[in-house]
């Protein structure tokens, strides 16, 4: 009998080569696997399905993950695991929870939606070596207000083509649910950026046209306007992995998971 | 004509061997000299003085030091200064600020008080591998209040010789203005340590005897009992160095900066 484990991971994406497993490559997927398959002593590490699959060097803080396991294996670990798991990750990840998950859970497929940050330094009167390997440093000064009058525009459900590294076959249809961008008191801009999923390379697409916006280069307009016109900008700019953190997946009542997982799978 | 200059420091002291220069070993001191002789085209580096000469693997955000320079040197880059710096500094040190300072300024002895954060997580649901380079992974559950019972006995002008190593001659009559613990949002127990100066090591002998109070290895009263018998206690262990970060010092009116210098330099 198997039972399926939730896993919430939180992760410094600097030194992997992204979430997913590569022949030859150092990645987080691999690394969770590894510490997994030696908590539960099987001989095969455990298959991981995750909610965002993150790009190379990009980081995380509320990744949730699910693997299916023998119970047997388990149950006699569960008491431990937490605390177990450190013990055998690398430094760079961390487990901040693991336990059974509720009936008709799927980590990609029950999601409502995923919250990403991404984190701009932009005075050098804020500037903290402490956070450089999380926090893009910017060489002009942004507008906060600026940036959240363009992203206006792009909120909403959408065709984010112009945002999007083409798939064959995929949609690029994606309900951006917020996206505001902050100045923190300790001087970051920081956005926040919600979605019911994001494709391949969008946020950092989205926030680099609006960087374009934020600094002068470019009307408040463009960001609307690339996104109607639908296809790839050379205009657009990706902005670095390693400001961006996946912050949260948030998932539906119990009662709802299944309901939504099959409703996901059906839109794809 | 000589003009003194204020620089206000930010750095990631993980790869540095503290602030003060030492032969054969990367100093925070070595980096800044050597920029700001660079940014003002002299032959020697300037020599600074600093508010808190931090240990090796100590972080600051509020470093404050000053420089003697010559004014034909400092009146040509003053308006770039700030950026300029940042283009020839390493990546773990930033200037945050870099004016002229205002008569009778003196970084160390014009302080009034020195602020440092100590940062501790004591619970995997809040591991954050994004701030292992300035966070204490401390593996058992920490009670932040019964650690601010503990520190109440600390807080006031004391003999921390308990808490301090020796040196020959030296005081080691300090006041403790403030010290507080605070269980953060994000899970994390951060300790606010405020006095008019530390002597060596004694921040982080404060917070390594109220961690022995605040995991129930120690009762309450324990820390105060050390401060009272005056004497270095081998059970009290020195808390790491990378958890802790200079966070602030504050300097009195413009009119009292030359008094308070000369204060201080009585008191020593």
């Amino acid at each position: 009998m198997e039972v399926r484990l939730r896993l919430g991971l939180a992760y410094d994406g600097s030194d992997f080569s992204g979430w997913a497993r590569q022949p030859g490559r150092r990645t987080v997927q691999e690394a969770v696997e590894t510490a997994l398959g030696l908590l539960l002593h099987l001989a095969d590490p455990p298959a991981l399905t995750v909610a965002g699959r993150t790009d190379a060097g990009v980081h995380a803080r509320g990744q949730v993950a699910h693997a299916d396991v023998p119970a047997a294996a388990w149950a006699p670990v569960a008491p431990v695991a937490l605390r177990g798991l450190a013990g055998l990750l690398p430094p760079d990840v961390r487990a901040r929870s693991i336990s059974v998950a509720p009936d008709g859970f799927d980590a990609r497929f029950s999601a409502l939606w995923r919250r990403y940050s991404y984190r701009i330094c932009d005075d050098p009167r804020a500037a903290d070596p402490l956070r450089r390997g999380d926090t893009l440093w910017y060489p002009r000064m942004l507008d906060a207000s600026r940036m959240n009058e363009a992203a206006r525009a792009l909120v909403g459900e959408h065709d984010f083509a112009a945002f999007c590294r083409r798939r064959e076959g995929a949609s690029t249809v994606r309900n951006l649910i917020r996206l505001d961008w902050a100045r923190q008191p300790s001087g970051e801009v920081v956005a926040e950026v919600v979605a019911d999923a994001f494709c391949h390379n969008m946020v950092r697409a989205l926030v680099g046209a609006l960087l374009a916006a934020g600094d002068g280069r470019r009307p408040a307009q463009w960001p609307g306007q690339v996104l109607a016109a639908g296809v790839r900008d050379p205009a657009v700019h990706v902005a670095p992995p390693h400001a961006l953190c996946l912050e949260e997946v948030r998932y539906p009542a119990d009662s709802e998971l299944a309901n939504r997982a099959a409703a996901t799978r059906r839109r794809r």
